[in-house]
C-alpha cells in the first residue's frame, strides 16, 4: 500500500506538513524489546530542522510521544503508535503555492492524480512525512544491533561538485566522526568546503544536493530472497522513496561496469575462520543474499527544489506565472538525510531478517 | 513473495535452469485482451541466447506454450499459465560447480542461506528465470499500448568503457535502431566499437557490463503513490531485481547532484495545450507520480561472473581451491537483457495503471 | 499484516484499552469525498459503552478527531488518520487479571505467544479495538452509498434462545426499526423479550450470546474474485475476526445442506429488465462474485466471557487459583456488535468495488 | 490477489476444466523437506472423480508432476511447480452452458465480471481448481507433521439430514476410520445411511448436501495473530474459498449462542503438566491465537448445483430457457471434499507457524 513499508516489520506513515501532527505505525514490532521515546528522539533529532546553521531555521522541536504497544517499558508485540505533534505551522507563507505548481515539486502530479492537494507546505509530499520512518528505523536499528551487533552508517560523500577524496575513510567511521560536523562528512577538510559551498549557494537563494554512501557492518550471511526480493532490490526501493532521490548503486555501482570480469570478481577465501571474498566489489549482496561483507551503497539526492530565486511555472488554469520561492528551507537537504537513510536500511534488513527468523519471540534481547 | 512481483497485475515465475523449464503465472491479466503465443515469442527471441555471435552459442529455442488463461485468442481475466521447456541440459558441463563457490555468484549465498542449492547451471539462481518476467511482459506492454499508446524502448549506452557520445541520440529510436547491431545500441558507430571489444574480451576467457537506458513515452500522468510505492522506487525495485545489476539512476540521476537547483528544476509551461516542463530533469516523475513527461532511466551491468579463466575460490568446506569457468556464456550479458529491462518496466507501470483504473473490464481494447 | 485489513481500500488499527487512546490508519480512501468527524462519530456512538441500560454502564465518550487526509472537508486521497482517546482508565479495576487467567479470554494465549501482555483491561484484546474499525467503516459505508446506493443493516435475529419468528420481516428493516429499541431487533415483541433475558442473566452475574444477522442491497453484479478472494470468503474472514465470534454463514447457510438441488438452486429469470434470481439461497453470491441480489449473512456469537462468578483458572505459574470478574461489562455484547458488522462488511465490499474501480478518482462523489 | 493464498507459505492456482491442466505453484516452502510426487499423489487419489460408486464416473487419473523445487527428493526453498494434466476432456458434454447461465453456478457472475467466461466444464471456476490446494496441502500437512506432530482429521458428520448420533465420536477418529467408507464417515452406521440417501437422490437426477468436521490435533500453543488475521478468521476464509460452501463455525459454533456465559467458558486447570482448559467451546482458538487444545471447525456445503433436470434459466442475451443437467457430476461433492478441508486447513496452519518460526530452515525434518 502507498504508505506502508516492509512485510513483517512494517511501518504505515501518516499525516501532513501543516496539520495536527506525523504518525507513525510499526506492526509487527517483536515483543519485549526495551524501548524508550529519548531513544528515538535522539534519531529524530538528529533530522530535525534548526539543527546546524546550515539547515532551514525553522523551529520545530519534532517531540515523539508512545501512544501504544509499549508496556512498563518494554514492546508487547502489538502495534506501536507513534506521534510527533507539529508545532510551526506558518501556512501564511505557502499562500502562493495553492494558485500555482512549483517547479520539480509533486503539486501538478498531486492535483492531476486526486483532483485536489493540500497546498500548506506540500501537505504530504513534504519532507516531513520521513519523521515516521526515522521512529521507526530507531526500533529497527536498536533491535538489530542487540541481536546481531548490526551497524549503520551512512554519511555524505558529495556536496554538489566537492567530493571527499578516493581513499580518504580507511575503516569503518564512527558515529562521532560523522556528527562532528554540520554536513555530516567524517572527512573534516572535505566538510569544510562543502559547508562553505552550501552557505555560498544560500546567498544566492540556490541549492545543491549531494551523495550519500551508506555502510553496514556484522550483517548475518543468508538476508535477502531470491528474484524479486532481493536485498539490494529491496534498499533500492527505500531509497528511491525518500524525497529528492534520483539514483542508487550497490557495491561497485556503476563504476563497476568500467571493470571487466577478471577485475570484478570477489574471489573466497577463507579468513577469520569463516568464507570471506577478498574484495567487496558485490557490496555484500550476492544473488540478491547478503554474504556477511560489509553492505555499501550510495543515494544520489538532487538539489532542493525550492530556491529563492523567481520562476517560471504554470497556475492550476494551465497560464504563464512566475512564482518566487519564499518560506525557511535548507539549501541542501543531504545532510538532514543521513539518519532517513540509515532509517530506511534499518528497516529493509529488519524485515528480512524476520523473515529468516520469525515474527514473534524471535529475538532475544538482553535485559535492559 | 520472493517469487512474486506486483500487486494487481502480479506474476509468480517458477522453475530451473536445468529442470523441465521455466513458467510463469500471470495473475489479475484484463480480460478481453487479444494474444497469441507468436507474440510472446517474438519477445523471447530478443532474450534467446544463441542469437548473435556475441552472444553464448547455447542454442535454446525457448518456446513459450499457452497452458490457462486465453480462451479463443483472448484473455478471460483468469490467471494465465505460461511455460518453456528446457532443451539444452548439458549439466555436466556443470559438474565442477556443484563442489566449489563460483566467484561472484549466487552458490556461496543460497548454499548457507538454504543448506541446499540445485548446482546445474545455478538452478533457480540462473538467469533463464528471466524468461517467465519477459513473457509477462510482453503481455503488459501490448495491454499499455492498446490502452494509452505507450511505448517502452530500451539501448545500450555503454559496454565497458565505450560509451554512445552525448546527444547523439535526437529522436526516440526506432525498434528498428536497436534491433539493427546484436549489442543493440542504436548508434551504428558506437555499436561497432562495442562489438568489437565483447569479441577482444571473449577471446581473453574474460566479460564485460554495460549500461542500459530506457525511454518510456505517452505514458500518462497520474501513475505512481506518494511515500513509499513511488513510481522510481518501484522501477528500482525492479531493475535491481534483474541479476548482474548494481545500480539505477532516473532522469538527472547521480549527475543531477552536480547542478544546483536553479539549472536542475524542471520549469513548467503550456504546450500542445496541456501542462508540460521545459526540461525533463525529473525523468517524467515528479513527488513519485508520473508528469506525462518521458520516463527515462538507466541501469548498470557489472560485467558476466562466468569467465574462463582461473579463478580462486573455496569448496564446500571451506579450503581453498581454484575454479575454472567452463560451459558456453555471454561475455557481455546486456545486449539480451534490454528486452528483460522493458518488460520489468513495463509491469511496475501496469500495475500502477491498474491501480488507478481497477482490475477487470477497466481496458477497453479495440477489436483484432 | 496481522492489524492490517484490506488491500486497496486498508485499514490499520492500534492502541489499547487502557492506554492513551485508539487509532486507525485509513490508507486508499478516493479523494474528495466530503466527510465530517460528525457522521463517523453517528456510528461510534452506536457502538460506544453506555448508551443503554442493557450495555455496560462504563461512561466513554469516544470522541473520534481527524488528525490527517481530509482538506477543507474532503478526503485528498492520502492517509485518514484517526483517534479516540481513552478517557474512563480505572485499571485498578483489573489488578486481579494480572495475576491469573480469565477463561475464554486471550490473557493465556496472548502471554504464551508474546511473553508479555498489558493486562489492563485486556490491553489490545480489548473490544475496543473495533473503534477504529467502525470509524473507517463510516467512511466505507459512505463511499458505497454515494456511489451505487449500497445500504447495510444489520439486527439481532436472537439472544440466548429468543429468536425472531422466520418470516418475521417482510422488507429490508429501516434503521430506524433497529434503532428502536437497545436490543436492535427490528421485532418489537422479540425484542421485549430479549431485554428480559438480558437483564434476567445479568443479575445473576451471567451472561448471553446471540445471532446478528446482516443484510446488503443494491450491491452491483462482480464485486469478489474467484477462487481465494471469493466475496463470502472476505466476509467469513472479516466477522470471524471480531471478537467473540464463533460462526457464520452466507445465504441457506448450514440449512441450506437440508435441501436438495433441486430445491436450493437458485433459478434465474428476466425480472425488472435484468437478470434475477427467483430465490436467494445463494444470499447474493456466485462463484464468489456478487450477482446483484441481496447479499444476506449470519453472524453467532458467544456469551461474554467477563462473568461476575468465581471461575476455576490457573496464574502465570500455572498453580490452581479462582478468579471472580469484577468491573463493567456487557452481559451480552451482541446489540453493540451490529455497528461493527455492518462496518467490516463495508471494509470488505468497497475494497473489491476498488478492485473492480480503481484506487483514485474512480468514484463521483456528488457535491456536498 | 484472487489466484494465491497464504503469505509466507503462499500458493498460486492455475489452470482450467478442459484447458491442458491444472498447475499450482509453492512459494516459500522451507528448504530440505523430503517429498515425493507419490506422496502428493496419494492425496490427489483422495480428491479425484470416479474414486468409488457414490463419484462421478468421470476417469481421470490426476496425475502429479513436480516440475520444479525439489533437488535430490528434497525441496530447495524455491519455488515448487506442480502439474496435473487434464486427460477426460469431452467438453461436447458442456456446449449447451454456453448458451444459458446453469442456476446456482458461476456463468452468470463471471460473465457479467469479466465480459468473457471459458464455458468448458465450468473453466475456472470448476472444482478441479481445488487439485492444486490438495497437491500443496500434501506438503504443508507433511512438514507440520515432522515438525510438529500436528494432525488433521476431516469426516463428515452429516448428509442431507442424515447426521451421527451426538457422542458417536469418542476418540479422534483414525484415517483408516474415515477412509473405511466411500462418504468419508467414522461412523459406519451412519455413513450405511448417507450412502444410501446419495444414491436416492442420484436415481432422481437430484442432489444433496451436507457437513464436514475437521479436528486437528498437537497444535502448539500461539499460532494466530491478534485482531484481523485470527486463526479462526483465516480457517473462515480458506473454508469459505472452496466451492458449495455456505457456513463455518469453529469450537461451540451457533449452537455455543444457546449457553450462558458460566456454561460455555473454558475453564483453566494444569493437566499433563501444561494449562489446558477443561472444556473446548472454544475449538482450540482464544483471541485468535491457539492454546493447544484440538482445533474443532464445521463447514457447511450446499447440495451439487448441477442436477440432471430441467431448471428454468436465462440465455446470454437474458431470454428465458430451459436448462438440462448433463454430463456426469457427483450427486454430493462432500466425500470428496474432505481432503480439500485438511488441505486448506494445513495452508493456514503452515502459514501461521512459519510467521512463528522463519521462513527458510525454521523446520528441522529428520533425515528420510
Amino acid at each position: 500500500m502507498p504508505n506502508s513499508f516492509g512485510h513483517l516489520f512494517r511501518i504505515t506513515t501518516w499525516g501532513e506538513s501543516h496539520g495536527p501532527g506525523i504518525g507513525v505505525v510499526i506492526d509487527g514490532c517483536p515483543p519485549l524489546l526495551p524501548i524508550t521515546a529519548e531513544e528515538i528522539q535522539a534519531e529524530l533529532d538528529r533530522r530535525r530542522p534548526g539543527q546546524s546553521d546550515i539547515t532551514t531555521p525553522r523551529k520545530e522541536a519534532d517531540v515523539v510521544e508512545i501512544l501504544s504497544g509499549v508496556y512498563e517499558g518494554k514492546t508487547t508485540g502489538t502495534p506501536i503508535g507513534l506521534f510527533v505533534r507539529n508545532t510551526d505551522q506558518r501556512s501564511s507563507a505557502y499562500n502562493e503555492m495553492k494558485a500555482a505548481f512549483r517547479p520539480s515539486h509533486a503539486d501538478f502530479t498531486y492535483q492531476s492524480k486526486f483532483g485536489v492537494r493540500d497546498p500548506n507546505g506540500g501537505g504530504r509530499s513534504s519532507a516531513r512525512e520521513t519523521i515516521g520512518r526515522v521512529a521507526a528505523g530507531a526500533l529497527a536499528k536498536k533491535i538489530l544491533a542487540l541481536a546481531n551487533g548490526v551497524e549503520f552508517r551512512a554519511y555524505i560523500t558529495r556536496v554538489h561538485d566537492i567530493a571527499m577524496p578516493a581513499g580518504a575513510l580507511t575503516e569503518f567511521p564512527t558515529l562521532e566522526q560523522v556528527e562532528a560536523t554540520a554536513v555530516r562528512c567524517p572527512h573534516p577538510a572535505t566538510a569544510e568546503a562543502m559547508i562553505a559551498r552550501i552557505k555560498d549557494v544560500r546567498s544566492n537563494g540556490d541549492s545543491v544536493g549531494g551523495v550519500i554512501e551508506c555502510r553496514i557492518r556484522n550483517v548475518p550471511v543468508g538476508l535477502g530472497e531470491p528474484v524479486f526480493d532481493r536485498l539490494e532490490a529491496d534498499l533500492a526501493k527505500a531509497m528511491l522513496s525518500l524525497p529528492a532521490t534520483k539514483g542508487f548503486e550497490i557495491g561497485s555501482g556503476f563504476g563497476g561496469s568500467l571493470l571487466k570480469g577478471s577485475e570484478h570478481n570477489d574471489l573466497f577465501e577463507k579468513r577469520d575462520g569463516r568464507v570471506r571474498t577478498v574484495t567487496n566489489n558485490s557490496g555484500g549482496v550476492q544473488g540478491g543474499i547478503s554474504n556477511g561483507e560489509e553492505i555499501v551503497f550510495r543515494v544520489a539526492f538532487k538539489p532542493t527544489a525550492t530556491i529563492l530565486q523567481p520562476q517560471q511555472t504554470v497556475d492550476l488554469q494551465g497560464n504563464a506565472t512566475e512564482l518566487m520561492g519564499k518560506g525557511r528551507h535548507d539549501p541542501c537537504v543531504v545532510p538532514r538525510a543521513v539518519v532517513i537513510v540509515e532509517a530506511m536500511a534499518a528497516l529493509v534488513l529488519l524485515d528480512h531478517a524476520m523473515r529468516q527468523a520469525g515474527q514473534n519471540r524471535a529475538f532475544e534481547f538482553p535485559a535492559k
